[in-house]
């Protein structure tokens, strides 16, 4: 696949996600409900719309789609995703938590806004990701649904995204750096269960067999160690004005990074290893030349500038 | 019912609903966990166990058994409600929100914690509640489930609990006084929905036909608006040693509530009016003599002292 087509076929994905969210976040009352307070859905709309790569809803289509599903569902799902990774920013950004004032090249939320509003944002788009998920219009089968909910709550709970993040504010405030394995850990539960999951997301909607599901399975957690190590080392390397958020932050705050921990080069190395494990399980899960683009998004999550 | 075989059964559930929670808040990680981080497992249990009237868990109960239902999914569905509640109470008393430095006579999570650890476990007891809810252990049919999940969203989220909440962070910072109606509604939504919710997962577990859901639904509704007259009551005649928080804080606050619109003697005959409307309720769902234990929870609701 060449660069343009995928990049076209990125930015394709991320308009209809875009728009999924815009019309779930409309500042009008739906039926049966009492109202939509203006305050709290501005604020939800301001951390959810207006860009992003969308990299979890896209790998949830798109492995939709390697396996055969094209329709409204898996965009669905990623909406719901997004959602959960935006609550997620949200919080984290928060004055008592990483105290951020800046986010893909904004304000972050509790700034444009207040902090009241913005931990009730973070906590209604929570919800409303499970509001997504357990929907009809997401899948037809009951059995889907309440499978989505449960894989979403174990990936981005106590054990998953919240531990991590918890493991993460520890790390901080504790002398002692981590060991390889803790950091590994760490980034496991903090990043790598979401993007897993919307891996995972796309195989059950687009009900995968036993041997596809573990094959996608390993892709999921590869593209997520990736993902987290060319995170630290743009943090380690980048500037504030390409990323949008603050550069050198890991280092300044002595943050155990894997970047750190195995020196640039290592981390590198690791990173390309780990590129080429995610190509290796897209092939053996059967998707053939569908496979195409989860392969390409391995390589543009490994290769990313920002 | 005579009222030690009232108060002895309130304790037996909120003691099982205990119990489940104990055991779901293991600081041991399950099999497919990573790892469960101690400090965020002991806030999640300070904010959830220790005791508390656990009524919606028991309104959730109460009602399945009306029904006939028996076993222990409605209990777990108790206990997802509760792990709402718990996260609802951990955020809103947070320094950028209401402020509140104790809750049920101790300190508060961020309190006896801190800022970004109560943060984490008011969010992770949200994810809590639909994981609890998704899993096959709480129904045998992913119908019931998926149907739980979409409706606790809905009760628990932005035109719900936190739209509520919304409106009352909104409302303290509006020189303006709300109307009857404005109130009644923020009130529906910020406690309401979630004690109706309650009601409708009980009689969803249970397999309730149409009228008894309608009129269970009236029920649900009646009894969450006495709790908030109840509750608006007793915030203006209590005392803080009684109530265990702070008391008189909606008057020195001028906060919106419906004994500031409708007066002390306007609120209790309010109050006596919703609860001949729960009990009619109870009467027309068809639960017959097993609706002896809803109907004196209505009384209940509407005469407690804390």
């Amino acid at each position: 696949m060449d660069a343009a087509a995928f990049k076209a076929r990125l930015a394709e994905t991320a308009a209809a996600v875009e728009r999924i969210l815009d019309d779930l976040l409309s500042s009008e009352a739906r039926p049966g409900e009492i109202a939509r307070p203006r305050g709290l859905i501005h604020a939800m709309r301001y951390a959810t719309l207006g860009g992003g790569k969308r990299l979890r809803p896209v790998l949830a289509v798109e492995t939709a789609r390697a396996l055969g599903r094209f329709d409204r569902g898996p965009l669905r799902a990623g909406a719901a995703i997004e959602c959960v990774h935006a609550y997620s920013l949200i919080h984290d950004d928060l004055p008592a938590m990483d105290d951020d004032d800046l986010r893909r090249g904004r304000p972050t939320t509790h700034k444009a806004f207040d902090e009241a509003t913005a931990i009730l944002a973070g906590d209604a788009l929570q919800t409303l990701a499970f509001e997504i998920l357990a929907d009809p219009d997401t899948d037809a089968s009951a059995k889907t649904r309440a499978e989505l909910c449960l894989r979403l709550a174990r990936a981005a709970g106590l054990a998953g995204m919240v531990g991590g993040q918890m493991l993460d504010v520890e790390a901080e405030t504790t002398p002692a750096l981590l060991s390889l394995k803790e950091i590994s850990e760490l980034q496991a539960m903090k990043t790598g269960a979401l993007l897993a999951f919307s891996v995972d997301a796309g195989a059950l909607l687009a009900g995968s067999d036993a041997q596809a599901s573990a094959a996608l399975a390993t892709y999921g957690s590869a593209v997520g160690r990736a993902f987290q190590i060319a995170d630290d080392l743009l943090d380690a390397e980048g500037d504030t004005a390409t990323l949008g958020k603050r550069a050198g932050k890991d280092a300044a705050r002595h943050k155990a990074t894997l970047v750190a921990a195995l020196g640039l080069d290592g981390a590198r190395r690791e990173l390309a290893r780990l590129v080429e494990e995610a190509k290796a399980a897209v092939e053996a899960s059967g998707a053939g030349k569908s496979g195409g683009m989860l392969s390409a998004i391995a390589e543009f999550v490994a290769s990313r500038k920002s």
